[in-house]
């Protein structure tokens, strides 16, 4: 019988237990006189998450996905033209709905395991004299592969292309675990989850965008209601909602808040480093590789490993959760079979990663694979032990 | 200090105890290959509250509003000309979605106090030969004003009137409490939310169709995404989800159903009609009158109190709310001032409305009503003394 | 089907929010270096709710009744004689300790529904002139018939008599609810329970004593290990206890005293003396009266109302149990069958009462009381609605 | 910062999610009519986990050590002689309540390591001809050694000496871990407590008597009141308790116990033995010892690890503690800085102890011992990889 089950996929996260305790609640009034006081501090204190002064915050009932919709039917017209670059199953994702909502979605695609291709989007935008391109789209981390892209480096791009495109970017499985700096980097809209770092229950989209992106809203003529931005402006000014919110996650999201200011977010995104720079020291203590091809794309929130020739991924994350309690996220679409991920982001510590590649190696082996057990282990204990005491450090 | 606010609002509603403790988890794994052990008898479970057999249930993380659009946006398309009326804010607000979405929307509208106006209705239909009517909305329990609408009725007018027009209804505060019957009533959409009959917090919209609404959804070309049909209907079958899914709440949807089917549905309906008609006897032993205008608008699961001349019914709500901890909903719009609302749906019982009857009798009082203390609640007292032990019976 | 059952006994009480939060956590190390960093403070704020400066504070993983054992078996020795009133279930069961413990046990009996007899006590307490009397034990409020006495009287009347006995309370229905000052009455012991003002599960007896009781400890040869002041004095300086205290109590403890002193002590005093107030005004509207013979013992925790003639009290709780889904005290021994009680203590406030006297009404009714409906509700109204806003005045 | 601290001590254990889930909730009323539909299972079921058909079980809201009180206090006299061994922390407390209690105490003292020296008592037995001695006290697992004995071993040598004295058994650390036999072994006494094997928070003893105990009772003098075996009796048959009961933990234990039989018995004790043989390899392969000196002493709830010459074995549990988040237990009383203890029992899986492994690994090297990182997890990993899937196999 397995009383616990170790999560240790990209998403949903860890609920800390105090993240946990303040959802433990009875329902609320959605228009109590008091309820601002819950609500306004809440995208006051979201702009200091997104690293944004000038930026707004929207808070919607539903997932990531609906996140990525409430930006692109906000700000855009049918028929605009988006750039976007496709290098796993999130982007790939992204792309669909840019097409399906109507977008002229102009397409790179890249070998997964790459990151946003910078230097191919600067030949693009350079080469678009008549500004055309209204959005370059820009996943941040994508949660397929492993793979962080160089969005300030993107950003200089733009700039140097002096093109005046809208920049978004999904930043679902980074936002509060990788840095992300919305207002330096110049981004006009990032979109993140509650089931990341943000340590909460899915069910909430969080968006920011600049007001570069609310001057677009105005010109924007998408069908929307749901995931109109002009609707929660006009109520979210007073704190409450043009619907009745997720109560239960929004307080849960104060929590989750308090946390991270608690920690300092530097000491999060240093913290979050350190963890995944262990992983990746069992993987190569294990010979095998990342899917993310360069280190400039590793990510620190999740570990796309690809598995030895004649081992089955599926097979390992399967064994993983049935032997040892132990749930790792699967290789999708194009890497299917071939990779098994590790999400180390939100609340974790080295013990549990410890014994998260230790149930690796054991799944890993059982499926065929030659590891030696307690090699990655091992490495990643080098890495940790000889660290300065980091995740305790800031408790 | 006020250590419990009761809340007798008509949604969010109580959150029994055993849904609370389902839903105090730990995150989970939401492609786990025993996911779906939670997920399919979901599926199939509510499709008995709708009271359906061959249509589909879609469950979302959203709102009740979220819901009335996946409806609009999966079985329409832009410019399709769609029947609805008002008589209240929500049915407001789903007509106004209808406009924005770009619906040809032909709106009767109907003073506050009054239901679907099922006649009216009969002659447009009878009067639209070439059928261009697609859809006809119903809202079957307006929350704002506690009317409850004939929803058969209206399904025999248009049967009359031989039209082949889609009928919508909006069921957020009628589904498992009101008896709504989506088979014999021939509804080919009922939208509903957690936060009501189902007595869980906010953020899923569940929603029902019939086949031939999935029908029309095959000629719909509505952009779409997040709230598209085809994306849930390919991977809900397998029990997945397109996009992670919110399963704290599913996992408290689950007890969620298992007390409505304990206690039985039709025993849910008579309870709610038992309860809900202690208040009314109160309102009239007040010598106030609801905002429904005639009893057979009656609502079972909300009662909008019409205030004395001179009083002001969101003064009564405050009041309330910061002298005695009860929550009571406000008039919307063009009630506002004019009306105060009793929630009465969900988990609830005798004691817990006299309860909030005599906070409406002080705060009544308070705010200068001519109000004799104890009248009211003597009133439904009577009314549930001599009824047979409806709520423990079920027990 | 009972989604709530009300909880209106002496104890347990509700447990508010906060306090149910702070114990829904995982086990902890009892031994962990920063351990006393949870139980130092709880210690010091626990003689604020005592109000005692010089004397120490105990918490034991227990009942009140092991709290009454504690006093009794750290600081007296077989054969002591001591002096003792019985007037009530609870006050019998402590003379029924003295006894068994083998204690010379001089019992004054009254009568069920009167308190502490301070005039019999000091004719004793002067004729004892030898001082073989080495404890006097009052209840201070007896749960049972819902009498408050008068111990500030008692310590007069000791003093009157020159005479050095310690002086013991049971404050289990009264600390945290109803004054008590520990030293300002001299008292050298006070005994209570996490179940009642505490507003936590049963499952600590709290335990003040004085440096009197303290002295008189260190001559004490109780055989003891479990309830040992001298094992808990050792360890507790740390902040540490001799064998595995309830983590998860303590927890809730440090949750409840922050509540407490949040309202503020003695807002908390007039609080439940306003809620108690109101269910006297109800009993007297409904012609019938307390078990508390007169005002002056008039508890503010707990009402024990007489019910008519031919009326079995049993039933008249039962019948609210199983109709109206609300738990009243019963009678116990002597009063068994003639009073039922409602608890009005710990987190209460004014509709939940209303709430629970409604529902009285109807199960008298039930068991056939001439009771008019909403009688008694009225009669709490125009006294709660006539107050300064007491509860809300705190929040 | 610490989000999570793994519990890696003998106990409190980890509380499984159901039990925490059924722990969340209200207070009730402990004379309610329906309260023995709780209770009288509950009694009946503990005696499945004790094996016992002819005992009786009790609930006491206390903690083990007031179980040792219980059984001591309830059916033996001052005076009376006792025969225990003491080779631990724990063993020795027993014995010191012995004496303190004022039994004529027989102690054989043993080095810590060993266990309970049966043919040292069988010789004492022998040589007793008259049967002076009432009680034979044994420590069926010390958890401050981490030394299981073999109580059946000790049954056969009372019956071999045709000896009459009671047997009782201090089962805090084994019952529902490691197997144990009332009615086959003879036992009339076993004291548990709620937070090792029951996987409760601390707060109930738990402990069970033969009848031929019960028969003692009878004739017991000792001044007792809280812990008296015959007011339980008394009020324990219908399904109520002489003063209010701890109702949480009893929700709580009603869930455990169904976890326990779920998997069921056999197999918890086959999944505690193959926990701790994992952890005993790492320990090999480390170069260490266990504190117990012969692998029949070894137990299957707790390891103690004697550090190398030249560590502190309590700093080893602070840097684990500190730096890495994870509690274990210190070396106690005579083994202080010489031993650190993983406690492996209640709800764990083999990643888990994996983690607790690499953490262990670390923190000795931190703390100055030549530890290989990775080699106490991988000779962990071969024992888990390589047997059949025992955690798993359960499920």
């Amino acid at each position: 019988m397995q009383h616990h089950t170790g999560l240790f996929i990209p998403g949903p996260t860890n609920i800390p237990d105090p993240v946990r305790r303040a959802m433990n609640l009875p329902m609320e009034d959605m228009r109590a006189p008091d309820f601002p006081e819950l609500t306004l501090p809440l995208f006051r204190d979201l702009k200091r998450v997104f690293k944004t002064e000038t930026g707004q915050a929207f808070i919607y009932p539903a997932s990531g996905t609906g996140g990525w919709e409430a930006v692109l039917t906000n700000t855009l017209n049918p028929g605009d033209k988006v750039l976007i670059a496709t290098f796993g199953q999130f982007s790939l994702l992204w792309a669909d709905m840019c097409r399906r909502l109507g977008f002229d979605t102009v397409v790179v695609d890249r070998p997964w395991g790459e990151g946003v291709p910078v230097e191919a989007f600067a030949d693009i935008l350079a080469r678009d004299g008549t500004h055309r391109i209204r959005a370059v789209l820009a996943t941040h981390n994508e949660t397929a592969t492993g793979v962080t892209s160089d969005i300030a480096g993107l950003r200089r791009a733009l700039d140097a292309a002096g093109h005046p495109a809208l920049l978004y970017v999904d930043g679902v499985s980074s936002v509060a675990s990788i840095d992300l700096r919305m207002d330096e980097w110049g981004l006009d809209a990032v979109v993140s989850g509650s089931q990341k770092g943000f340590m909460l229950p899915t069910g909430l989209a969080i968006v920011a965008v600049s007001q570069k992106a609310l001057e677009a809203h105005r010109s924007s003529k998408f069908p929307r209601c749901f995931f109109s931005f002009e609707d929660m402006m006009r109520t979210n000014k007073d704190g409450y909602f043009p619907y009745t919110p997720a109560t239960t996650l929004l307080r849960g999201l104060r929590a989750s808040l308090d946390l991270l200011f608690a920690e300092g977010l530097e000491n999060v995104f240093t913290r979050h480093h350190h963890l995944a720079e262990g992983v990746r020291r069992a993987v190569t203590a294990w010979g095998l590789t990342l899917c993310a091809r360069e280190p400039k794309w590793h990510s620190d929130t999740v570990s796309a490993i690809v598995v030895p020739e004649g081992v089955d991924s599926t097979q390992v994350a399967r064994q993983a959760y049935h032997r040892y309690g132990v749930s790792f996220g699967i290789g999708l679409n194009k890497v299917a079979g071939r990779v098994f991920r590790i999400g180390h982001l939100g609340a974790l510590n080295e013990p549990m990663l410890l014994g998260a590649l230790g149930a690796a190696e054991m799944a890993l082996a059982d499926c065929g694979a030659r590891i030696a057990f307690g090699s990655g282990v091992a490495a990643a204990q080098s890495h940790y032990a000889s660290r300065s005491n980091l995740t305790a450090a800031a408790a």
